[in-house]
């Protein structure tokens, strides 16, 4: 007998825009998710879009997490960079501290962290990264709960550094049978219809399923699902994930 | 009959180097001073450099103040921005942010803030900007002590809403009769010679007095008495006061 | 009679996308105009952005203009920054110098200059910063055209250098009686409407003449006509402002 | 018969102070070489920096090279970042462009590129970077001289492209057997002692030979020279090299 889970998280990337120049469609987003990811301003997200980002995700009972990433701001956080490690650590120390007093005295509370473009690639293939980012993390709270590719170098090593892990799958992204991700730039990687990013959401968290890209059916078992706002179309799978999955008796929380 | 303060209050600005680019001298200055105003990053100041001055205050039992800026490295927040007062204030907030979960989890506690350069400037002389960024020091905690000039439209806006405001005099810089700075870019504006700002402090602490440029005595009452860590000598300077005040019976705390 | 130009430049601000940032339409709308003022790195424009934006103008015979800023990135150059004359003249070197070379081994030649934002406001209040930045601009190649508004200080002090001043008229803005703009923020100080906006182009420039806020009509020669690109519904002004202007036997060249 | 040189080029970065941001001693090392690397403003390099550097090369006839870095103010362009080849491109374009008329207008003319820092070694070892590298010089001007180092890919390759390539070897640095560089963070690997460095100098422009960490002696030929502006002693170190040089009839030029 298959294992209906009643709750699902689902998350999305928020708060990146910078001064005049927008990205995303934060407000649109915000009713259909359980947790936002905040941009922390070193590859996106002034403090007055993180400001309103924060009272946004408090509003609408949203989980707020910190979205720290290289200092890249031409480059989107991006990119590589070969940073020392103490750089790195202080990096995220800084990014994090400043969303965690931010959150807090706005009535909240800093739930989770997830690195952001290039770091996140690197956190979880890089075991001295991975090490570096945590311990910034556990230096900030070791109650912050950590988002990432479950089976990663990162995710174990938080596993053994007794971190709350939460393993991440992806709606509009097509898989490996070794539960890896198919690589962006080859064909077929990004899903793009809303229908299909819904159904691949729905059979993850109903039947703990996902039909890779070959088309055969592996197992999962996902804490968190992203979903990603800064596409075309973004609000549209947003609306149609979240009402298949209250369809199906599920809540997003 | 006189009355000698037995201990007086030194702050410095610390934390200001930016990567590869060094200014200042944290480590040899922090001996004598008893309050250091850290940058924040907007100015100056990145993460590493803000780590290691945390810790080099909180080891040298130093009062940690945060420093924020307007958002101006090149110009190393020294030019007035005519920034939206929501944009302020969620600046201020930024700043202010990382350091007080930077301090507090490093096991210090932040004691004050004290805004930089042309902010500082600008707080002092417009009413608006003096309330947005009293504003954001309450919004991150009320408890917060405020570094500005005495008798200032800030000090005294401070004092209305109830803030902790200290009055800071300045051991290198010359006054008018009715307590205000001489302006920078005047001729003996600025003193150069260290035991000359000695005297002055000295004078300040322990007569309340203060010699102007034109040689009038005016009446002072300092919290805090401010040196500059940047300036050729800084070093002299400093430890030349600090060993004035030790001979006169006052403590440096 | 009346004396009907049988030709009008249109301008409009290009480049403004900053690495994953996007501003702006480009594309669409360079097939209506007739010069482009391309951002120069300060507040927008990235190098590979303004690359393809010379590239696209010289694709489409549009003449080039270099549109310099204050160093303010994360306000969009749109806040006054109190610089020094001599950093701010080595500023708009720089960002023209750029231009200038990146145009010239591309195929083309640097036409004009146009200062952004809250410099061009400065620029027509300030004697001081008007002459900065004609200085800046001779230095690059005192051939060069710069684009400002007919009878401000700039204007007027350009002139007097003997240099080539264009005087920009506003598609979308609405005007006082004495030929000033009425400021942004007052209520019917923008023209969203497309037809009006075209209709107000029109009688620029067919008559001479132009319809202010109140109703009444003034003289008025624009040697250029502004126009906005990243506001909605840019592409659909361009194009009516481009039809009507056509169908008047009127060339944007 | 050993060939002694007349003449041998000597190189330094330059230009590299930030606003307040001071580094280096450009004015008192500048008698002593006959080329600088001016920075570009991506690492380094205010506009007035550069235009300040710029004047005091020409003055001093100290041929003047752009000195392009990968977009890292906050690492100081020695940290790899994984850019898109097509970003490198266009940012080096960017760079050089912006140097290379601001040198033409103040009477002077751009002589030759060296990219800077972690740029510096990414081209020396990979070969897709080398050649970006390559195309957004020959696209400025392909007359334009290119320093890096002898014999590797990045030297090959220009070769091949029919570039003036000058090889550079370093005053300062130790050297193995197969003429590669000793690693930075190996010990021994840089010459603090001026004399030592003066040595290594001279014997590589009188003999044509250097002497290797472990002592063996190895042939080199170089074009140019490099010296370190930025390090303690630098000014001392020029000092020496130039005077040993000039007493062995050796011309800086």
């Amino acid at each position: 007998m298959e294992h209906v889970m009643r709750k699902i998280d689902i998350n999305c990337d928020m708060g990146e825009s910078y001064g005049r120049f927008t990205i995303g469609n934060d407000a649109s987003i915000m009713p259909f998710i359980s947790s936002c990811n905040i941009a922390c301003g070193f590859h996106g997200g002034d403090p007055t879009t993180i400001w309103h980002t924060i009272h946004l995700a408090i509003d609408h009972q949203v989980k707020i997490g910190a979205h720290p990433s290289y200092p890249d701001l031409s480059g989107f956080g991006r990119r590589t960079m070969q940073m020392k490690l103490e750089d790195l650590k202080t990096s995220i120390i800084y990014q994090v501290a400043a969303l965690y007093t931010m959150v807090k005295k706005s009535g909240g509370r800093l739930h989770h962290v997830k690195v952001h473009g290039a770091l996140y690639n690197d956190a979880i293939r890089n075991e001295e990264i991975a090490m570096t980012i945590l311990e910034a993390i556990q230096f900030i709270d070791p109650e912050l709960v950590v988002f990432t590719l479950p089976g990663s170098i990162f995710y174990d090593l938080g596993i053994q550094q007794g971190m709350s892990m939460w393993g991440e799958a992806f709606a509009d992204r097509r898989y490996h049978e070794d539960g890896t991700l198919v690589d962006r730039n080859n064909e077929g990687a990004v899903i793009y219809d809303a229908e299909k990013a819904a159904n691949q959401v729905l059979e993850m968290v109903v039947h703990n399923t996902l039909t890779t890209l070959k088309g055969k059916k592996i197992s999962i078992h996902p804490d968190t699902i992203c979903i990603h706002g800064d596409t075309q179309g973004a609000v549209n799978i947003a609306t149609i994930i979240y009402q298949k999955l209250h369809d199906a008796g599920i809540q997003v929380a």
